[in-house]
């Protein structure tokens, strides 16, 4: 992540009929990162339901870093799905016989929200992989707690895919867009996720989706959002539109610093 | 591999000096199999010289399959390059200090031969990976007598991924061309190989190049050539062209039947 | 195995109704290595019956060494359970939940034949599995061919462990005598093995017990019998005797040469 | 650990000119758990110094559970040798070339304490392998913040393998014996320990030895101890007597509920 020009910069917003605004190096390649907890959650939802997906993992914000080894051994579960440890427990959930269907089926709910295929940046992915300690560690503990299956390896490996999965920033303004309209991709006309979740979903982004930024947030722009450690941050104005911002610059929280400036600004006009 | 269409079929032929012939999907990505085989083993040459990647691994063509669990036991050393337990054993002489970066050094070869930016299919990777126990089976034989090193899993690793990166028919062909061109890429201007291990590399393809169907090839077309299992093949005709062709139909061999045909044609003429 | 005394020698002869006749060194604790595999057979049979048992592992006998990479890829099965391969894949048939379990009725089992308490010698169990590339080779390429189920670090380590079981020669000979009293324990009186079973593993013993001087043991001794690395050896006259010997120099075969000697002098007597 | 009589009770003490005072089940084997980390501390020192040991595992007593996953970030150590995470440090510094050395040297050292060959209970190392997810959390993280290297699952294993070591009460005492000997076992005259590294150890178990009842134990008996899950407790008087007591019924604190009241007893008359 080391070796990303600092001054990449791009805005796209799309509206849920389709319109496109985009400016910048909207076509610059770069990693999602924990954006992809979002959507790996709502799949999650679908395949077991909100009841059993909440004894597994809880929606409530926390205070520490989104890498925190704190777990919440009284409830045995995450405290939720935005944090690493809460993510890792959702994407457990998955389900497929075998890693590489596991792998599939996640591959072709991303493309169903993005529209065209997608690729896997497999460097990051592996350097992710053999550096990820405090993940596995985390992992391990949240196995000791019973709050995940035993298939430990599988379900971090395809943690470390999803947060490898490439895209642009018009991309991520096409996701948000499909999560603004309910769960239908503006671009494709295709569902990519059941409209049951969507609530769900933005619910959990607006209290999780920034870190420990994520109160001020609500504070100051007030909107569902997320923000990955590539710079990328996605926010909904539900029913309206969908923006992707991409900036790599970021503050000590691991969010983009001009990616917040902007999402507080396009939050004055709505 | 099984969902291919099998009636895609391409031929893309490039000049020494860059002029480039091609007709039909040329653009259809396609995973290059055991192609990789060849530039891997050109990378071993490069690292660590001849007299020592030879003590490592043969230059003997066998009858056998390229799946064989047959080893040289006699000669501590694979058979050749071209079988897989040649190519695991000279995927395991990559350098570098982890698995991310001999991954990267292995990733930016492959560039320079292609002249842009390539991914590997992850989804073939992990599939591979999880159902490669011939492979595995191989690797563990081979450290059992002392053919290749402990870092088993990592060189299975990295030979279940570089056989997984994605590649079109002009993508072979240019690469082709590069090694007709002396190790030049003729599209980019870029050396790719030294100029030194052009000619082994050549020499291994002419007799090991096409499984157990190698005598025959010698025979009818004899040219150095390289088929993989997903449909390609790549033929060099030395200080001249590069020829890509991708038909995925295989005769029992693991071989392009319309592959094979075209180079029959295309000998005809040289 | 290297650091052992070559000269220990003992030989322990007991009785159907208990009789105990032993000289030598007989309380010389060593492991037991490869005549574990007779009795894990048994249990094998004793848990899933002979028709499911056989269609995991032949019983034809082979004249290639015990640690032989050559699999009957036709039939899909190991040659016979007294090879490596076999062995570990009868030790995959072990019932349980979770690897302590399999070991724990796996010891109970030998226990039983053995009358007193067993330990395992870690070190050298850590040792085999640290080192056993071959074995662990033969596994992958068994689950290659559908001849065992996924779970092969798990056989292996039980098969590494059921290895390092330390035995006397008298334990031997206590064994031995179990199997020719149809599977009751002569010291304790208790059952070890399903009579039903007993002469399936005799029969086994009979053929393939002596790795691949199996031929000429049964034209000259002619009696069931099995040998392990370590220099033991068990031999059983059905319905009087069980015959432990115990001298650790081996010979080409891999058996041990006094042994050998002394089970000739006995079956003269027989 | 459950199966054990929790009537079983012992005690014996020896004095460092080597006279033997015992009662009760002082043969009764059990398996040595936590207070080997004890002897693996003192092993570490020995083989790397006292400053160098200071800058990978601290001295300072904690409040918490022997298992807590609380880790001083801070100062990039675990807080002492006597909670798990720190005695996965210890013991990760054990050297030797592979593990089966390891182990062996390892195994050596509780040798010339004990004054007899030992053996590991195989099948309590293999559950508590098998389920040692916290520990295994554990040194994942440590392995995180830079505390062990990438060996885990080795330095796991060696951890599991020590805790596994089958013991007798007199055992134990003559083990404490050793310590208050200044590292020479009184019953063969061996050293076990380097003399100047002794204080370092009773040091440590002095104020780290009894879990979270170790500011207790200070006030209440004043001598360094170590006590183990299964119901094992080691008390020295420096250069008078070593006391081992053996009674498998816990308090809250995991610590042997008759041990220690005999251990207050006894610092009574001393």
């Amino acid at each position: 992540l080391a070796k990303v020009d600092p001054d990449l910069f791009s805005i796209c917003v799309i509206t849920v009929d389709g319109q496109v605004y985009q400016v910048g190096d909207y076509n610059q390649l770069f990693t999602i990162q924990s954006i992809s907890k979002v959507f790996v959650y709502g799949m999650a939802l679908e395949e077991h339901g909100r009841d059993y997906v909440l004894t597994k993992v809880g929606v409530e914000p926390t205070g520490d870093a989104f890498n925190s080894i704190i777990l919440d051994e009284r409830s045995k579960r995450p405290y939720n799905p935005m944090v690493n440890a809460g993510a890792i427990a959702t994407t457990s959930l998955i389900k497929g016989s075998g890693p590489t269907e596991r792998l599939n089926r996640m591959l072709d709910m991303f493309q169903r929200y993005i529209g065209h295929e997608i690729f896997v940046d497999i460097s990051v992915f592996m350097s992710e992989r053999t550096t990820g300690h405090r993940n596995r560690g985390m992992a391990h503990l949240m196995l000791n707690f019973g709050m995940i299956d035993e298939r430990i390896d599988e379900a971090l490996d395809l943690y470390f895919q999803q947060c490898s999965i490439m895209v642009t920033c018009r991309d991520l303004a096409v996701m948000a867009a499909t999560l603004a309209n309910n769960g239908i991709n503006p671009m494709t006309g295709e569902r990519a996720v059941d409209a049951r979740y969507v609530r769900d979903v933005l619910s959990v982004m607006y209290t999780c989706g920034m870190y420990n930024f994520a109160g001020e947030w609500v504070y100051k722009v007030g909107l569902p959002a997320k923000s990955g450690v590539s710079g990328g941050i996605i926010v909904i104005v539900p029913n309206q539109i969908g923006i992707g911002v991409f900036s790599p610059l970021l503050d000590t929280n691991g969010n983009s610093i001009r990616g917040i400036k902007v999402c507080e600004d396009i939050s004055q006009e709505y």
